[in-house]
């Protein structure tokens, strides 16, 4: 499937991943309905992105069977934030007005520190980690407690 | 349960209801697991709050079970909102930092109007509706197509 939707969909980041979704995130796993990635930009330790396997813009678009495979993956990457970060809230956002590919963003917050309190930017543009090393640091521990 | 969340936790809006979440939900009604509102401010028309029936922070505090059926309604709002004002795009959004109460908004984008691309303020604070009559004319219809 994943060939064919880098076929289907070039200019689609989730679809074409490689460097186009390495702009954002750093690939975590696969899940059964979904793509997980670290989201590169981390004002927001532990930010995640869980991207459906499905190039579709709404949930109305999926199957009921695909819309509770998708959720599920986002309760199971939910639940290995909370594990891993220990976040003292943990926000969920699905916007992509003009990206046509379903994706929730996963984003922990910490009491009193950046965005506390209110929403979460879609990007904030302050602390995008490069290092592949780094960025493998981070998502070592939460890929390990998403796959158990 | 609704009479006992009001004493457990009094200056919670969505277990006290009444005054409290008047401020800023229309009540459209009850779901197995949630209470549905119309947000009163309706600069994204449409704009809706799922709250769940359990007063948690976080979805992890819930059984599967109840996780599923929150998610559940969650997406029955959805579908109802997109048969009834047909948006561009459906935003979701839980954030919730600080209310300890797990609660969806749903945001209706439409290309082109307003915070289309980007994500969406917790209160824009420029078009609340309150009059009842007016925000029924907007409830009835999406209550409708909720309860089938």
């Amino acid at each position: 499937m994943a060939q064919d939707m880098a076929k289907e969909h070039p200019d689609c980041a989730y679809c074409a991943k490689g460097e186009l979704v390495g702009k954002f995130g750093y690939e975590i796993c696969e899940l059964p309905s979904s793509t997980v990635y670290l989201f590169k930009e981390q004002s927001h330790p532990g930010r995640c992105i869980v991207a459906s396997k499905h190039h579709v813009s709404e949930m109305l678009e999926l199957s009921v069977e695909e819309q509770n495979a998708f959720l599920k993956d986002v309760v199971t990457v939910a639940n290995a934030i909370h594990k891993v970060c220990s976040p003292d809230k943990l926000n969920y956002g699905m916007y992509g007005d003009t990206g046509h590919h379903l994706h929730m963003h996963l984003v922990p917050k910490y009491k009193d520190q950046f965005e506390w309190g209110g929403t979460f930017a879609m990007d904030p543009n302050q602390l995008k980690i490069t290092d592949e090393a780094e960025l493998e640091k981070i998502a070592a521990p939460i890929r390990k407690a998403i796959l158990g």
